[in-house]
């Protein structure tokens, strides 16, 4: 049997809290795949091995569970950096919006954190990921910025690139936040290597990458084939 | 005991690369760490289950010989990018350089392929990721690339930050690639969507990232800390 609902207070959202707390830093060390129930109730010092199924039925409710408490969280920052790039027009203030809440969010967690390394192993996992991708859809702020996204680079970048950087862009941020959660861990942090550092590296590298140009030979394809190799 | 010399031709060396199919497709799907060496021998047709460890030693010298053995074929095809762009101040030639080999050379592997995705897993284990990165910097074509690179953005870039970009970039070129071999191994690609899209893509996205302005917030923190949060 399994308790679906979800107390907000009491030992009920205690158990839980501490249930979610281990796995995601068993799961950021290990990795989803190799880490059992047993292993999350002893480390939540629970001392029933079944208190993860009874609380959250199966490991995939228990990962969605996390990443939307993240999500949650990162979101209220992020509808603040909406609300200030609200009516402009420049790519960098919508890139803003896109990049710098989670490392923000992630600052607030202290060192050491696990959150931002658990979210790689999800994003590994496809399917995993896609659970969370949809979750992550259903958020304002976000939908606002991706559409506010879009309409700046509509004239200079072809939808299908577009879609590419989007993509490639979901994965530099969250390996940035990774690795930079990683080595903050880890103590061998230099100067300038904060959560702050994250974000404005992710800023300024965002920028060059989504607004950069489309060389010739990739809108000569998307027209019609060509089998021409030289350079634009 | 292990057999640790390495025969080009003969049984030893049919074993050998039918262990090495076998793993780089499983720990493509599974992840380094939930794949075991009877799984491999079987996937081999190796009727004796120690096989691996008679041929390989480690899971790690097996994982180093897979990746040897992609990255000579990809040095092959860097070392021709490296001539051409001999003498060159273009950056987007050493990008180049640095960005093509790989999709081309798994363009040649056919599809469905594994090579990217179990690269994918290889990043991902920072022991693993390690021993490869060592490796694949013995590669001349690969550190010349990397040298003039870092020549063409020395005036316009700070060195930390073209390092932290170096990171961004080898994420990038992985998770790209890997997510490109995903969808041609699933058949749902559509048109445009090839290994030489995917070139095409990490050019011009990389070279956008790679010389980004950095933001004057990041300059002011690097010459002393700034803790004013205005933006530039």
């Amino acid at each position: 049997m399994v308790n679906r609902t979800q107390p907000r207070t009491g030992r009920g959202a205690d158990t839980r809290q501490a249930i979610m707390t281990a796995a995601e830093r068993l799961y950021a060390e290990h990795g989803l795949s190799n880490v059992s129930n047993r292993q999350i109730s002893e480390a939540a010092d629970q001392g029933n091995n079944t208190a993860v199924s009874y609380h959250f039925g199966s490991k995939a409710t228990l990962v969605r569970e996390i990443m939307a408490q993240h999500g949650t969280r990162i979101d209220v920052i992020r509808r603040r950096y909406v609300d200030e790039a609200e009516g402009s027009t420049d790519v960098r203030d919508w890139i803003r919006c896109l990049v710098r809440p989670a490392p923000e969010y992630f600052a607030t967690l202290g060192v050491p954190s696990w959150q931002a390394r658990f979210a790689v192993q999800v994003m590994t996992d496809p399917l995993m990921r896609a659970l969370v991708t949809d979750e992550s859809l259903t958020r304002d702020s976000l939908r606002r910025t991706l559409e506010e996204l879009h309409r700046c680079l509509r004239d200079t970048v072809p939808e299908r690139v577009r879609r590419e950087r989007g993509e490639m862009a979901r994965h530099l941020i969250t390996h940035t936040c990774a690795e930079r959660e990683r080595v903050l861990a880890e103590g061998t942090a230099g100067p300038g290597v904060s959560w702050e550092g994250a974000a404005d590296a992710l800023e300024d590298a965002l920028v060059g990458l989504l607004t950069a140009p489309t060389s010739r030979r990739r809108k000569i394809t998307e027209s019609h084939p060509e089998p021409s190799k030289e350079p634009a």
